[in-house]
Parts: structure tokens; C-alpha cells; sequence
């Protein structure tokens, strides 16, 4: 007999109702009494467990009411509705085999744990309710995300995750390298021999994969990237990883406009789409990790996400009586107590801040005709602060090479990308969502550890 | 006036057809003459070119006819069918704009380059006929795997890139760190100071999410993993690369046939998706890179893949009158000419061979019971030799640890994959499918140079 999913139950019961049946999964609870007991089977497809009852006329009843959580089973026995309990339905078993046992110390009991505890059994934690949420919804965003960008004809690009260069101009990469720490190979001037090295060069982990990027939406249009990005910045926040994902879409013949509709658009697609494939996680992290959340969440995919400029921004904050910890003025770059106090007080929906000065922006972002601001737009949204951030690109060869040079970036080291605008260079734009923040906006979870099944932070990469 | 994507006007022509439309895309071919002209248009969305004909009543007509290839441009135009010509359609021009201008010296003109050239222009080869159809495959065969597993209920796992474990304890690693390659902190011992190091600890790039996976499968039951994963071996060959996707599904309550059957379903659900969602591109790999492609693909999709013992598949390869370069005896591994050998000229299509020698594969693979073998299977296919290798996993503990000691891995770092055999450790079973490989399988192209948009080799990161 073939196992059937204990989703497949709770999804299409009439099919199974009053029929024999065989189901597989781990033991969450295991009620017995003298005469009966219940079990509480989880086989991980489904969020909700399948009551299991035994009854004392099985010839095994008394091993049955001693097996403990965690336990793998198989169960054969009649599916019956229960129209006026609480589950809807129960397996009334006539066999249960133990499929392999559990020890008795299995750390997930039914007692609460905290976050912190169960971060060091990440290898287990996913058994238990609150992350077997979290990951089945960071799957399915991951998935809708895909099919967003697909049903549009995106192609998917997969950039390069060790490189030669900096996509930002910035420092705090990790290094990639096959040398012997313990015998750096050295130059005559005393200097790594990377020759030696498996590159024959220094090399990074990428911190985005934007540039690359750019020359396959100038191929194909519309493209898009899904892959890890590495930053060793030494931030123990509950905000920071030191591995993450990011996806970033880039399209060409288009402006920041186009791209502001197509993330708000992808967003409110994101949402609706874990809403229906997930209702049960949805509904449990709204009662359990974030009241109010379903509400938030429905208000966001039906309003228009809010256009301001960072000037205009700026003025609503110079205005307001709230009290900041930081400075607010033109030039300085909004800090996540302002970007809430925007989303969550004055607009109370997302917002789009655009038209940032463009010295706090990345020398790859179109500057506009004032020559003081760029054509880029952070996504703000309640409860986190910026979600996206993105920008039309600068595609006039003499502007990119100035701002190349003002941030002192190798010209040389960039010819490809500097390339791009020589050769139908049209203008385009792009943004990057953080997969993790993302998730973190939908669940509630407010520590980016709790979303990634094995965090990398400082100091941490265990599993 | 909104632009139309060109895939558009192919797949739905009859909604266009004797409209007045506007396109944007680049210039493929440009042919002028006295009163008229042809462009060849292409914006990327589809592999074919929209043509474009414009004539001498146009304004600009002289400064278009001599727009030079690579050019961005947008074109307003009647859209008319030509059902005796060699395209269905074209657009009579009315208005032709520049929006960015392409230098002559484009190096992708009509003449054919040799991809070993292109590698060196790989931020402009995806605007090429073959490297289009590659890449735009290569989006389609990633998204068809999601698409096979997530309809299957099977949850995306992302494993960790950054790992402090060696997932197959073969050596090969990249090392990640910070540490200034300059000035190497050291212990009193002399050795490496890792205390100082981002992670506290040495830390390597992934060669395989499994064993984090194995976590997640023993939670959720049916879990992908889909990743790059880096191997620093000093193989300069056609088929080696040095960074790369896989692919790795885990299932619980299930053994190597049930891997099997995933796989074998999987790998025809991917030819499947492929062939409906890109038949101009495979049309065009079956003319120009791999002549009888389609027919090969079509038998494989079609066919029952067949599924052979180690120990049979030595004694068939021993039968043969085949010259071997590489010896053949029961307990050296297979080759590829081995491999290629057993399904293309015995079995002319996908053979899984299983049960190999326990010496020659990993010590996860579960022991048979005649504790000579494991329960691996590797799937080999026409023109490719392996393509998928996985197996039933080692579920019993001290089974397990045996296996870890024999080959030196250091137990106590592995105390979280042990600890699974502790809790509910039912028996399950995965593989792992290189991306590149189905690609190269798929397209019939011979270097995985030319499937990976950036390539990373020995002695190459550029771009």
C-alpha cells in the first residue's frame, strides 16, 4: 500500500474519506490511556498534524502509547470525519509500525524554546511549528518570485558568485582563495603571489550581481538574478547575515518609473500568492509572532504604494514632532527610524523614496538633470524600513566614467560593463529585493537568523 | 504608446495584425537600399527577428538605412502578414528612432566566431543566435525543476554557500576568509590564528547542500535544494567548472528506487518543458550545434529508462569486443567511456546503474546487505555519460560511524548529521543533478564554458 501526504488529506478529504489508507511522519504528541490514545502525526507536507487514534484491540497497544515525539511511523487505518470536533477528520489506525525510533531527549518537546535555543539545533528546528513556517514560506516566496518573473518572460541569469571585481565599490568582501594560509606564496616585492593562486588573481565572493546583470538585460530585455550574495560586514544586528539571498531584476528600454511598477507589482503578486498557498502558516504567524499581520499584509496588496521624492521626504521629516536619535538633512542618507516613520505613521502603506543625492548613492546610478540627485528609488515598507532598493542605470559613457573616477574605481577593470553603452546602450534600470528580508516582512520574524535555514553571521557557521 | 515585446507579435499575431504597434529592440542585420530596407529586429524576448521594412517616404530614411547593428532602436509601424514570404509577418515602418546608438566596431557581426573568441566577449555573446538559445534555455531548464518539485509539494531549501564542514570529505575546497593575505595572523603555536578570522573558524565554499538537506527532508519529507556549489580541482576539461548549479532533492520514507523513479520523472518532465516552451531554440540546436537532438530527446522522454546493477554492468562491458582505454574490473570505478559505452551502444537510452562497490563512493550511501556494496545509483545518459548520482543514505547510526572513521572524518564536527539518526531517522534517499550537465544534454553543446553566462576555471574569473 502506498503512503499517502497528509496534505493531500486535509486538501481533497472526500477522496479519502472512509477509505483505508496508509500514512507516514513523526510523531508530535502521543496522548495514551489505559484504553485509547491519540497521536499527532506531522509528515511535514501539511502544517497541521493528522489525529491518530488507537485503540487497546491493537495488537501492539501497549509499545504504541509508549513511543515517544519524534518517532517515525507508518500508520494503516480507516480515515473518518469528525464534523463536530475540532480537526476535521482522524485516522482510525488498525496498524502502527515504527518506521525509526526516536530517544527519549529529542529537544523539541512541547515546551516553548526560545529563538536563541533553537538556533543551535538548526538541523532540527524545522520540526517544529513556528520554522517549519518559516521555511515553507520561504519556499513558496522563493517559487512565486520565479513564476512572477517567468509568466513575464524574464529570462533567469545565474551571475557569477566568485569574482575578480566589486559591484559596489565596496570593501568588506570575503576573499576566495586556494592558497595554504599557513605559506602565503609571496612576490618578489613581498607581496601575495596570487599567480599562484587558483584564479591566477585575487578574488571575492559577490556582493551583487547587478553589473553582470546589466549585460544580459541588454540581451534579452528582461532578465533577472536568484542567488546568494556575501557582505563580511561586522554587524552582529538582528538585521544583518553575512550570506543572504538577492534577486534582482533588470530591464532595459525602461526608466525608474518602469521599475517602480514592476516591484510593486511583484510584491503585491508575492503576497497574494503566500496567502493562498499558505493560509495555515499565514494564520499561525499572525496569532503567534505578529498580531495584526494578515491585516497589514492584505492592506499593502490591495493600496498604491506612495511615489515621494528624498527632497519631499525630507521635509516631512524636518516637519514632524517625532524625535530622531539621527540627524535629518538634505544630503544625509535616511536612517531605518525614518524610513518607518514614513511608511508606518505618515503614509501607513509602502512608499517609494526617489531622486536620492546622488553622493549617498552608487556610482552606477543615473544622475539627473539638477546634477545633485540620482534616478534611484528605495521601497519602504512598514515594519521593516527599505525592502528594495534600486535605480535606472547611468547609461551615458562620459557621466559613468566621471563617477567611476570621482569614487576611484579602475576604469580597466570595468571595460565590459563601460562596454554596454557603446554598443546600444539603452537606457535601463533594476532593483534588488533581499529574499530574507522579504520573508521577514511576511512572517513577522524579526531576526534575519530565524529566516535562514543555517545563518552565516560573525563569528557563526555552524551546521 | 506602450511597446510590444516581440515574442508577443509571434505568439499572438492575429491581436496585432493590421494594427499600428510599436517595437523596441536592437538592430541585427540592417540592409539599405535605394528606396527601401530590411532590418532585422530583436529585442530579446524572442529568438526569432521581427523584420522591418521601411522606405524612402520615411523622414530619416537616410540616416536609417545606415544605423549600424547593435543600435537601439523603437519603431512605429503597421504590423501586416506576408503568408507567402519566408517570415509570417513584418512591420512597415512609419517612424524609426534611435534611443542609443551602437559603435561600428561591434564585435558580433554576421561572420560566425568561435565560441573559444566569444568566451573572451561573454558580456555581449548572449546577443548572438546561439548563446541567446542557450541562456534562455538555461532559464527554462531551472524553472521547470522548480516547477517539477513545488508542484509535488517538495519545499526549496537554501544550504548554506559559506560551510565549516567538507559535505563529501574529499578535499578540493576553496577557502573563504578575511584575513589579510599580507599579513597572516598566527598562533603562539605558529600555526593560522582563525580566532581572528571573520567566522572564528576555517570556513570553505560549499561542495554539496546534502547532509543540510538530509536535516530538512527528515523534516518536511520532500526537499530541493537548488545552488552553486565550488570545486577548486585542477581540471582544465570541457566538463569541469569551477563554480556551478546542482540541484539536490532528498526524500524521507523512501529508498533507491523511489530516487529513481523522482528522477527519471523529473528528467522527462524537464525535456518536456523545454521542447514546448523554447522550440525555436531547440530547433535550432538540432540544425546547427547537434544534428539529431530532437530525436534523441524525444526517445529519451518516451522511453523507460533502464536500470542495471554495477556488478552488470562490469560483466557487459567485460563481453564487449569495445577497446577500452581505461581498465574494467569489479571494483575500479566506471568511466566515461564506460558510461557512454552502456547507454549509447548497449541500451540507447538513460540507464541507471546501481549498487556499486562501497569503496569507490561516499560514506553516507547506505550498506548493502552483502556489505561489499551501496545503495547508489547513477544515471548515465546518451552523449554525456553521468548525469545524476545519488543513493539511499547510511540511516543507521553505528553503520555510519564505521564508514565516517574508515575515511578519517572527524566525528564530533559532524555531530548534527549524526544526531539526525537519533531522532526519527527513517530511512530516505536523494541525488544531485548538475544544471550545467542537463543543459549540455539538452543543447548538444560540448563545453561547459559555453552554459555558465561567466565562467569560472583554472587560471579564469573575468567579467
Amino acid at each position: 500500500m502506498k503512503s499517502v501526504d497528509i496534505r493531500e488529506l486535509f486538501q481533497n478529504t472526500q477522496a479519502y474519506s472512509d477509505r483505508e489508507i496508509m500514512v507516514e511522519g513523526w510523531i508530535r504528541t502521543n496522548r495514551g490511556s489505559k484504553n485509547f490514545g491519540f497521536i499527532e502525526l506531522n509528515d511535514g507536507t501539511f502544517f497541521k498534524n493528522l489525529q491518530v487514534v488507537y485503540e487497546e484491540d491493537m495488537d501492539n497497544f501497549k509499545d504504541v502509547a509508549k513511543l515517544s515525539i519524534a518517532t517515525a511511523i507508518s500508520v494503516k487505518g480507516l480515515l473518518v470525519e469528525t464534523p463536530d470536533a475540532k480537526q476535521p477528520f482522524e485516522l482510525k489506525a488498525k496498524e502502527v509500525c515504527v518506521e525509526a525510533p526516536s530517544s527519549s531527549d529529542f529537544p523539541l518537546q512541547k515546551k516553548r524554546h526560545t529563538f536563541e535555543y533553537l538556533r543551535t539545533i538548526a538541523h532540527l528546528r524545522p520540526r517544529g511549528n513556528t520554522y517549519a513556517a518559516v521555511f515553507r514560506v520561504r519556499s513558496l516566496v522563493s517559487y512565486a518570485i520565479h513564476k512572477f518573473f517567468q509568466e513575464r518572460d524574464f529570462v533567469y541569469v545565474h551571475t557569477p558568485i566568485i569574482t575578480g571585481s566589486d559591484a559596489e565599490g565596496a570593501g568588506e568582501m570575503f576573499h576566495v582563495t586556494t592558497i595554504d594560509l599557513n605559506n602565503v606564496p609571496k612576490t618578489q616585492e613581498g607581496t601575495v603571489d596570487f599567480s599562484r593562486d587558483f584564479f591566477k588573481k585575487s578574488t571575492n565572493l559577490t556582493v551583487s550581481g547587478q553589473l553582470e546583470g546589466e549585460c544580459y538585460a541588454l540581451a534579452y530585455k528582461k532578465i533577472y538574478t536568484f542567488g546568494p550574495t556575501f557582505r563580511s560586514e561586522n554587524s552582529n544586528t538582528a538585521r544583518h547575515a553575512a550570506e543572504f539571498w538577492m534577486i534582482e531584476p533588470e530591464i532595459a528600454f525602461a526608466d525608474l518609473n518602469d521599475y517602480m511598477d514592476l516591484a510593486e507589482e511583484m510584491i503585491k503578486y508575492i503576497i497574494d500568492y503566500v496567502m493562498q498557498h499558505a493560509p495555515e502558516e499565514m494564520q499561525f504567524f499572525n496569532s503567534f509572532i505578529d498580531k495584526g499581520l494578515l491585516e497589514r499584509l492584505n492592506h499593502v496588496a490591495s493600496s498604491d504604494f506612495k511615489r515621494i521624492t528624498y527632497s519631499e521626504a525630507v521635509e516631512l521629516l524636518q516637519a514632524s514632532d517625532k524625535e530622531f536619535e539621527y540627524p535629518v538633512e538634505w544630503g544625509l542618507d535616511l536612517q531605518t527610524e525614518h524610513e518607518r516613520y514614513l511608511t508606518e505613521e505618515v503614509f501607513q502603506k509602502p512608499v517609494f523614496v526617489t531622486d536620492y543625492p546622488k553622493d549617498i548613492k552608487a556610482f552606477y546610478m543615473r544622475v539627473n538633470d539638477d546634477n545633485k540627485t540620482v534616478a534611484a528609488a528605495d521601497l519602504l515598507v512598514p515594519g521593516i524600513g527599505e525592502i528594495i532598493g534600486g535605480s535606472q542605470r547611468e547609461e551615458r559613457m562620459d557621466v559613468l566614467i566621471d563617477r567611476m573616477k570621482s569614487i576611484g574605481l579602475n576604469e580597466e577593470e570595468y571595460w565590459w560593463y563601460l562596454e554596454l553603452r557603446k554598443y546600444g546602450g539603452v537606457k535601463h534600470a533594476g532593483y534588488g529585493l533581499g529574499l530574507e528580508r522579504m520573508i521577514m516582512y511576511l512572517t513577522g520574524m524579526s531576526n534575519i537568523r530565524d529566516v535562514l535555514p543555517f545563518p552565516r553571521t560573525v563569528g557563526t557557521a555552524e551546521f
